[in-house]
This record gives structure tokens, sequence and C-alpha cells, in this order.
């Protein structure tokens, strides 16, 4: 154990990634149709020009553009048409001085043309002949073969999650399978006597398992593929058998609960004992999530995190999802969504600790209010209820009823 | 084909989801492990009380708190041990005038006890006694047995989309299986004589399929199943076959490309044929994506897409989207991430036209810059390049160098 002292959440995921390798996961090659989400793990680069060909912008009659200089509508210039440019075809003619052909929109220009007339800017004076009544400049209305990709060219970078349209680009390329980070697999441990499995009666004084399927969906979200451990009861060899198996099988072990002393001692001994450095810090200077547990083991990370739900959700977060983006090599930073809202009660906060205070929205009077839930009830329902989290950095003691806030929304 | 004037997307979106039902296809039920991401189709109540019973929020000791009326450090309130609880099991002792017993956080407090002191506030003098030295008020660090949700209580509405912390909630109360929209199944077929599959060579003239996994990975994040009919020569009656077939097999269809006029006229006949009302609009007041078609044929929606990729992409955002959350009777708004930037340079519009600019974000001394991405390259890779989107509304004749705008980030 390196360290006891309670840091800032930043500094300790700071932490955690000084001892964990980025891209530590290694990559594997997989079908386009497979990639979406999926993180690249090296460039790729386009294997040829695209379009490919020199293309129509525009429905209308590829021409020389020096043919049409000077025309006008009371000065036409007269073109002979050659032919039409079927679509997907290569044209099998060429065009010479006062010659033209039909093309339309993604055809392909022929030999001797260099720009195309829009339809709009034509008279057909018949099957043969056209007047051209606006002039076109060279390369006016068409692509060049490589103006949208050159060969050779960085395509999409190492690290780049891959969104429907680079998806499309990839094929528009003919790419047909990518190298992409392997899914991190996450093991999901829940300890404590009272945590019954979610389709068991219960007695009082138990609850049911909330926060194997929290994780278990966020984990999902964040690219990796989640491992439900099971429960097990706060005693040691227990808890120590259990996560020994989730070490060996899986990428990061997350423990959750061990809500008294005693079990959270036990969670960073059994930590310590998976390998080296082991706890990395023991406690956070947040709230809710204070007892969180972040250590690295042998290059895998293990998170210790306390069993209330809400913790959990601002746990994973703040901590397990960025330790997972480092490990699958993530270059892009998540664009948050901020809602402006004014307070509607005051905060008190602690210097020195960062608090996530979750709010539901309400509109009142064409002014939007953030209403802060009672951190005391909500301890299953005020995620669901919240529409956002109110971030109170650790320089301030509060916020005012009627400060402006940005909220962020939890979607 | 009702209307052939040129609507505002916002129009056109209205005037498709007039003639659609809302909530459109059935309802299913599903194991509560399915349900990420899900559109809930009815009201869900809480089928108990949570958490069930009187809770400690704290490590500490339950007492009856009048006595410890008027502890303090320098005057005690000396209190008999009458127990430990044990986390998940229910108390086999009360609480008398004098007593206390030892509970965790989570516990649940003996019968005599309504308030916990907190382990900080309590000097332990033997196993026996304690000294208490502060006082608490009826119910402090206690949840109420029915705080968190009352039985009978909505816990979540119909009409919303579930996120992991929803499923963690439901597992809380014991809801193994819930009832979700049905997926509606999206076809999507490509027109067009230049398309070929992106695993085939390409020869000059010809383009690979992008918009087929452009619309799938958009379908799939609306939450829709996507097929693809793949492409289809642009011959009428090839068309006709294959769109008759897509609009059998699914719950909305896509036909992307034809564009050349004649083909955009065939798409609009095939529709017009499939079922009444047809076609409701053949063209939009926007670029891009102007030629775009949207019908409804017997109470299934029918779009025919330009076959530009960043058209595509537009469009499925603007109108294919919310039509799709229309059927699965989503109550939610989706927050766009916006990102305030300065225009890099003059834009010109038209009056009466909303455009959508790709722009690229740059950061110039400590200012986010958007620059418009030139729209004659980008045919495929633009998208891929954009940062975001710059909407310019109706109203406004375009922006200039300086404007401060939203980006809308795409993700």
């Amino acid at each position: 154990m390196l360290d006891k002292k309670y840091l800032l959440p930043k500094d300790a995921v700071n932490l955690l990634l000084e001892h964990l390798k980025f891209r530590s996961l290694p990559g594997e090659i997989i079908y386009l149709e497979e990639a979406y989400d999926r993180v690249t793990y090296e460039d790729i680069f386009s294997p040829e020009d695209l379009p490919g060909f020199h293309r129509s912008t525009v429905d209308g009659f590829a021409v020389r553009s020096m043919d049409t200089f000077g025309a006008r509508e009371s000065s036409p210039a007269y073109l002979n048409m050659k032919g039409d440019i079927p679509m997907g075809a290569i044209p099998n003619f060429s065009i010479s001085q006062g010659e033209c052909a039909s093309i339309a929109t993604g055809g392909m220009l022929p030999e001797g043309a260099d720009a195309v007339v829009m339809i709009e800017h034509v008279n057909v004076v018949s099957q043969d002949l056209i007047e051209v009544l606006r002039s076109v400049s060279p390369w006016e209305n068409v692509i060049f073969k490589d103006e949208d990709v050159k060969r050779g060219e960085i395509v999409i970078k190492a690290g780049k999650r891959l969104k429907p349209q680079d998806i499309g680009a990839l094929a528009g390329l003919g790419i047909g399978e990518v190298k992409v980070a392997k899914k991190p697999v996450v093991s999901i441990i829940l300890t404590g006597d009272e945590i019954i499995p979610h389709t068991e009666k219960v007695s009082p004084g138990q609850v049911r398992d909330v926060n194997s399927f929290t994780l278990s969906g966020l984990a999902v979200r964040a690219g990796a593929v989640p491992i439900k451990m099971g429960i097990v009861r706060d005693d040691y060899n227990e808890i120590k058998t259990r996560v020994d198996k989730a070490y060996e099988i899986s990428d990061l072990v997350l423990i959750t609960g061990g809500t008294s002393a005693g079990v959270k001692d036990m969670t960073a001994k059994v930590i310590d004992e998976l390998g080296s450095p082991g706890v990395l810090f023991h406690g956070v200077s947040i709230k809710p999530g204070k007892p969180l547990i972040g250590g690295v083991c042998g290059g895998k990370p293990v998170f210790g995190l306390p069993g209330h739900p809400v913790a959990v959700y601002i746990c994973f977060e703040l901590f397990v999802r960025p330790v997972i983006e480092h490990m699958i090599g993530l270059q892009e930073r998540k664009v948050k969504r901020l809602i402006k809202a004014k307070m509607a009660r005051n905060l008190h906060s602690q210097s020195g600790r960062e608090d996530f205070i979750r709010v539901s929205l309400e509109e009142r009077d064409g002014q939007l209010w953030a209403i802060p839930l009672l951190s005391k009830s909500g301890l299953i329902m005020s995620l669901v209820r919240a529409g956002g989290i109110v971030h109170i950095p650790s320089e301030l003691l509060g916020l005012q009823e009627g400060d402006e806030v940005f909220v962020e929304v939890i979607d």
C-alpha cells in the first residue's frame, strides 16, 4: 500500500493511470460489420484514391470548359451531344472540341471533359444539340479522383471509437476488416451478508442486488464485457477465493460493498495480496464515494467500490470508466451534456472535497431550476429520479440559492 | 400524394407523426437482464416498500433518541449494550430505556430504537457500556421503511429508455421482467446502378455501399433492428419487388439513392403503391437532404433518402429517428451535446431553408473556432472529419465570421 492520504478524484485517477500501460489490451482483427463502437487499435490508411475517378456533383452535361467561355442567355454556346454516360459505367467515348455528353450526379467524366454544366443552364435543342446558357470554369461541378481521400492518407486514427458514419466511410474504401482493441473483461463481485439475488424473496434486514445490474450496464456502455461473479458473504476467505478467481479470468475487477469498517479493510487486504503494487489509495476526497479503494495488481486494475448504489454510479463514471478507456487506448474525451440551470436551494460543501449532487430539473416561469434530491432517501431511486448531477469543485464551500450551475445530464 | 410543396423539417416530421399512431408497435415482456436501453411500454409500479425496514445510514449505535437528550462531552449519556445487529438479519431483541445496540450502515433498527448515534460520537467504556457524547433527534441517521419507494408508487413511467441505474433500481425492487416496446425492424434498400458491395473490386464510375453501413449503425442506436436488403439496380420493377418484400417483413422501410431525377420519381411511385396515404412530401427545405421523400403506407413509414452519405446521415437524425421514437413511444427528448464556438468563415444560407454545416473544431489562442468543411469534397470523409454540425435556421441568411454558434457534437 503506497498511500493512505485522501486524494482528489483527478489525482486518484492519475495515480491509477500511471501504474497502467496505455492500450494495455491486445488488438484483434474483426469484420467491419462487428466494429460499431469499437476502438481502433492502429491508424487506418486509405488503400486507394476516392472517389477514384473524376465525378460529377450535379445532373447536367460534361463539357470542355473552354467551349463555354463567354456563353450567356443572349449568346449561348452550341455543343453536339456525343452520348449519354450511364451511372456506374466508364464512358466509352471522349469529348472533343464542341462536344458534350449528358451525365448524372455521381457519373464519371469522359476523357476530354473538364467541367459539368448544370441541367438548369442548358436548353436541349434536339437529340444531338444543346445550347449552353452560362459558362463554367475548369473543374466546376466536378470532384477530383482523389479529392475525398488520397491513397495512403490516414482515414481514421488509432484510439477512435467507430461511429456509424466511420464504418460507412471504411466500407466506402473497401475495408472489410479492422483492428480494434480487445474489449476488457470486467468482473463484478458483490460482498455483504445482507445482499440477496434480485429474484429472491427479501426478509427485513436484507436488500437485493442492485449494483451488479447498474455496473454491468455501465461496463457495456464503456466498451467492456461484464461478468457477474455473484454475491459473497462478509468473510475474508470467501472474498479472497472469489476475487482470486475474478482476477484470473478478467482484465479489471470490481468489488462492491463491505459497508462496515472491518470488511473494508478485508477488501484492501485481498487486493494487496493479488499483486504489486496493490492498493494505491483507500479513500478519496469526494461525496458520495469517499471509501473507494483503487489499486493495480500485476498490471490489472482492481477497485473496491462502496456499496451505496449512488456512490457506485459516481465512482464508476469518475474512476472506472477512465481506466477502461486508458486500457483500450481511447484518445477522445467524452463531451458532457450540460444544461444551464439555477440552484433551487443552498447547498453546503466542504473545502477540499468534491461533491456530486443529484438534482431534478424543473421549469418555472421560463427558468430551469436544479432541485437537489435529499441524499438520505435516494438509496435506490434517487438516480432514477435525478435528471442530472451538479458538481461542486473542491475549492467551493457550497452553492447559494439562485446560483447559476451547469447540470450534467444523466443519460 | 398529398403535398408537393417543400416543407420545413419540423413541419415534415409533424406531418409524418400525424399519420402514425404513437407507440404503434406492440409491447413484449423480457427479462430485466435484457432490458438495457429498451423503452418501457407501461408504467412500472413498486411491488413493495423500500428499503422495507428502518435502516441505519451510518455505523454506530441504535438508541432511543430521548435517552440521549442533553448528552454532551462534559456530561455523556450512559447506555447499556443490548447486543450486536448482524448485517442482513432481523434483530432478535428490542431496545428499552437506557439500552443500545451496535449497528452498521444498512443494518435494521431493532424494535424500540428510533435513531442511530454515529460511532464517532461515542466512547466505548466496556463490552457492556457506552458513553454517548452528543444527542440525536428522533429518526436521525435512519431511513424509514418506505422512504425510498412506497408500495404502489410509479417507479418508472411508460416511454422511458432504461439506463443502467434504472435496471439496478428495478432489480432492487425484485422486478425480474419488464414490458418494453418491441424493437422496430428497419429494412434498408440501396438503389443505383453505380453501387457495389463494399467487398467487391471497384471499377472507375462505381462506388461502394456506404449508406447501408451508416444506416444500420444509426438504426441500432435509435433502438431498432436493421435488415440489409441489398443493392437494387435503377429499374422500376426491381425496385418495386424489393420494396414490396421489405414492406412486408419490416416496420419501417428506408430506400436510399436514386440520384438522377427519373429514378427519384420511380421511388415515389413505388412508395405510393405500397398503401394509403402514400407519399406525404417529396422534397424538404433543407441542405443537405432536399430530395427526401417521406411517406406512410398502411401505418408503416417509408422513406426515400438521397444517396449522398452526408444527406443520409442528416435525414436519418432529423426525420427517421423521431419517427422510430414515436413508434416505440419514447417520451424523452434527446439532450444534444452543444459546444460554443466562433465561426471561422462567412457562410451564406438561403432564407426559408435550414442548413446543416459540417464543421471541424479547432482551438486558437484559447478560443474555439468552427471551421466549415467544404461540401464539395466530403462525399464520404467529411462526416468522419467533422467534429460537429452547425444549424442555420430558416430565418437567417447566413453566418458571419466571428459569430458565436452552438456546435452539435457528432457522437
